[in-house]
């Protein structure tokens, strides 16, 4: 069975809709997702370090429309692993397997994993949105379309937007592996 | 650079001397140690799954005498990762990084992997206390003897009972590997 590594944030979890929410909630501005598109996260949200490592700050995440049927339908297919860096945020840790947990019931604790080095686990294929994972990963790569790496589209990754063309490349006519 | 697999609960983190403190606080009683040789630690304090499972429980740990000086020893011949089944217990995790930030500050969170299964993690050694882990990894492995498992020495697995071991094993003159 082939082993998908999937990550968290940006992928499952929508998170930019959050920091846009609390960015409004603490300087009274709304910003939208256009005027942020190609600046990184940090750059686009100078208080996102002390966001992710506030308590109760990954439970209220929206999740990425479609993630859930398409992630159950996969998981039937291929063996999903669930991989997330989260070592360096502590606070962070117990917020998201509570997340997982509540969005993703169907996927057991024995398929995630907390890291802080995401090349420690071999697999076929990696979806993640950002390019030092998927740069160092030996295998199949899909990137998840994002503000923050919409601007750097290359040929080095297969890149999508939306789940359901995840669906698509995964489980119908476009099998990549 | 030979990758090692560090065990937390019962190899870096002294959770046994941890269960007997709260059993004499929720009893009145007070077990020694040899009262609960051989005895599965669910079996030996019935209420272990709700301490892992109370916030705070991993911050107050005891560290195992001499893993310290050891392990930081280790960390400049090896390519140590801490590795921890904790996702079945969502509780545990932020504990858990902020246990070993106070108490191993030389072990980067790049080297820490919080899972629910240590097989997917590829090394050359495993150090860990527990058969379900040693019995099913592809390399060298190390018994950290606990009381759970004092009386399942078999020849599966090279046994110690001291850091100070470790360190002859692996930095001197019985290098293993």
């Amino acid at each position: 069975m082939k082993r998908i590594l999937v990550d968290m944030d940006g992928v499952l979890a929508d998170v930019y809709t959050r920091f846009l929410e609390l960015y409004e909630e603490e300087t009274g501005n709304r910003r939208s997702m256009d005027e942020i598109i190609g600046i990184k996260e940090g750059e686009a949200f100078p208080e996102v370090f002390r966001w992710v490592e506030t308590p109760g700050f990954f439970r209220n995440i929206p999740v990425i429309p479609d993630s859930q049927r398409v992630l159950k339908l996969l998981n039937e297919t291929y063996e999903i692993i669930v991989v997330s860096m989260a070592t360096e945020f502590p606070e962070s840790l117990t917020d998201k397997q509570l997340w997982l947990n509540d969005h993703f019931p169907f996927i057991s604790w024995k398929q995630v994993v907390f890291c802080g080095n995401k090349s420690l686990i071999p697999a076929d294929l990696m979806i993640d949105d950002h390019f030092k994972n998927l740069d160092n990963f030996n295998g199949e790569t899909i990137m998840f379309i994002q503000p923050h790496n919409i601007n750097n589209k290359d040929h080095r990754h297969k890149t999508v937007s939306t789940w359901a063309e995840i669906e698509k490349l995964l489980l119908h006519e476009e099998i990549i592996f």
